[in-house]
């Protein structure tokens, strides 16, 4: 048994992820592998560290995770980590990707992964999810020391997802995903929406636009394409439209401005 | 073990059915899910309806059936339900996606989900696939009893497929279902269809011409690029164009009539 | 247990993959099913041969290996067979699609699959990979014995996917794939380049230009959006553009010349 988790900028019109996870097999045929997503946008480190972040806390303790979005795959300055938490493991390129998701969590031991013992050899210079990424996660569902596959390092690369700013008057977060069905997911979360709003009034801009003043509880509060604003799947504040697409009807795309003015 | 089959509007661009299995499998680390299709049109309930009602039967016996397209999710009209049948377990919003597949099994309990106790708390009001038709999935497959779940129901809300209608000299029916292939796949079966024709002379009228007078066998009767008319996948009369796309050579849409005269 | 792996010309858009798993795990509920890939374009045999060939050694030993990319699907001449080598099992249409891989193996023994006892009957004449291929898996998967598919045959179709033709000075190869990342995979071995290269030095041409006289190491060699010609993940030459899309930058398509000279 074991599972290990993957997420990856590979899309499904190619073998890659197929092939991935033919090596994990090979090394253990006993391991459950659930795909997060991949179909992140190729190289897009950010767009995979926050789908990462809000997806890897669901899996079982004892999960590994496999997070590859790989622009520096084959550069002797990209590392290749193992992070240990008190609940999972994380398997990834030390770009950042890992990242937002391990700031959640209790960071036990951290190890560079060096020992070619574990790779698939001859490793490739393009795709080390095959030849070093998967064999690795492999080799860990079958409780292989954590010692063995390199030297304990300090710390890995930090990517920070946008910020929101809060101001007296003014709280300006920003569109950080936007889903399949156009949902303009922010990074407005609801504790720093209500500590910010308390219990005054507010209204909602968004492309020079007060698009509301208040909070749904349901997309179906709104009739058939109207616009919504509602904690959403992610927990954050999300502007959508009822049965339509926000992303189409504002024009929206990922790093635009969202605010809350009082 | 336990097997659960996923139906969902979803999409495989997010993390939304990988954290579903996420959920399942931390209830239930021993399951094994199965994608029936997630790139369902965005809410489009009746194409899940027909696809989930071609698919289910294939599965074992004891399977839990999943079906998640949810127009109305969050809102208090529409309730969540399980319906326990002779062969399976159905899960999901009670919007009518389920009952083209109910309508051809023996129903033998419906329950209302109520139990915030099997919920993933806190419940959002816009992803219920998550925080409570995946674990209501998970403690079904752990053989949690039926009734724990909530209140018995009489009844589940119906959704009707497009129906055909013969008359003397003329079966009209429509394309229910356009595949990747282009092929247009109509709500016209092979029993309705040979009870009408009979051992008749028929045409097969499509866009007001004449587009055959007799059923094919096999893709390859026609040649390539040739039109056929032939009982496909899903035992419903298809128009196919032979290594390409029908939909692209007629300009066909879902709803569009298709005509069989005497 | 057990794992079958798939690859086929379905898509994700409908539920003939979905089905054909629950047609496997009816029969044995214990098995492993991974998908190589199911985007290949509609009836591209050649496509779906090339991935082929460079997914199944990935696999354990002992993977019941299903290809099915069909467009020979309900005719008479097609057979249906089974190949076992020393390693694996293959099934699918005799078209071809096995053919690379199966000239990697070491073959053991072919049957024409025949006996209808394991056929999802009634079995149509569209969709053999529900009423065939998938039931026959499974029932491999459960040690039913070869002999009792079909009658022993002596050979299968080949598919001769493009081979390189190599002069004096001048190697000629052609591009037989493009992945997601836009990058131009070649059908140029890394064996077959340095055999031809020796100590020399060589340019590298393509849509009538030189592109490069040098072969990278690392996707990062170059700076961003950068031509870089590299041995990937298929273990050919392979023209990229450094977190970009070489098919974009060069108006590529499958079967474009690549060019070493020399």
């Amino acid at each position: 048994m074991g599972i290990v988790s993957i997420i990856t900028d590979f899309g499904l019109d190619d073998n890659y992820v197929g092939v991935m996870k033919a090596v994990m097999l090979n090394i253990n045929p006993q391991l459950e592998i659930v795909d997060i997503c991949h179909n992140i946008a190729a190289q897009n480190v950010i767009q995979a560290a926050f789908l990462f972040k809000n997806s890897f806390r669901y899996f079982p303790a004892g999960t590994i995770h496999l997070a590859v979005v790989d622009p520096g795959v084959g550069s002797k300055a990209r590392k290749a980590i193992i992070v240990k938490t008190d609940e999972y493991f994380f398997v990834g390129p030390d770009n950042g990707v890992l990242s937002p998701a391990l700031g959640q969590t209790k960071i036990k031991r951290i190890v560079e992964i060096k020992n070619r013992k574990y790779f698939l050899e001859p490793a490739s210079k393009t795709f080390h999810a095959r030849d070093i990424f998967a064999p690795v996660a492999g080799f860990l569902s079958k409780k292989e020391r954590l010692e063995n596959f390199g030297p304990a390092i300090n710390d890995f690369k930090r990517l920070d997802l946008p910020q929101i700013t809060a101001k007296k008057k003014e709280l300006k977060g920003a569109i950080i995903y936007i889903d399949r069905f156009g949902n303009l997911i922010s990074n407005i979360e609801k504790r720093s929406f209500y500590d910010f709003v308390a219990n005054d009034k507010f209204k909602i801009r968004f492309k020079k636009k007060i698009i509301s003043d208040k909070v749904n509880n349901a997309y179906c509060e709104s009739k058939k394409g109207g616009v919504l604003s509602i904690f959403g799947s992610f927990d954050t504040l999300e502007i959508a439209v009822n049965q339509g697409s926000a992303k189409n009807y504002f024009g929206a795309k990922e790093c635009d401005t969202l605010e809350i003015i009082k």
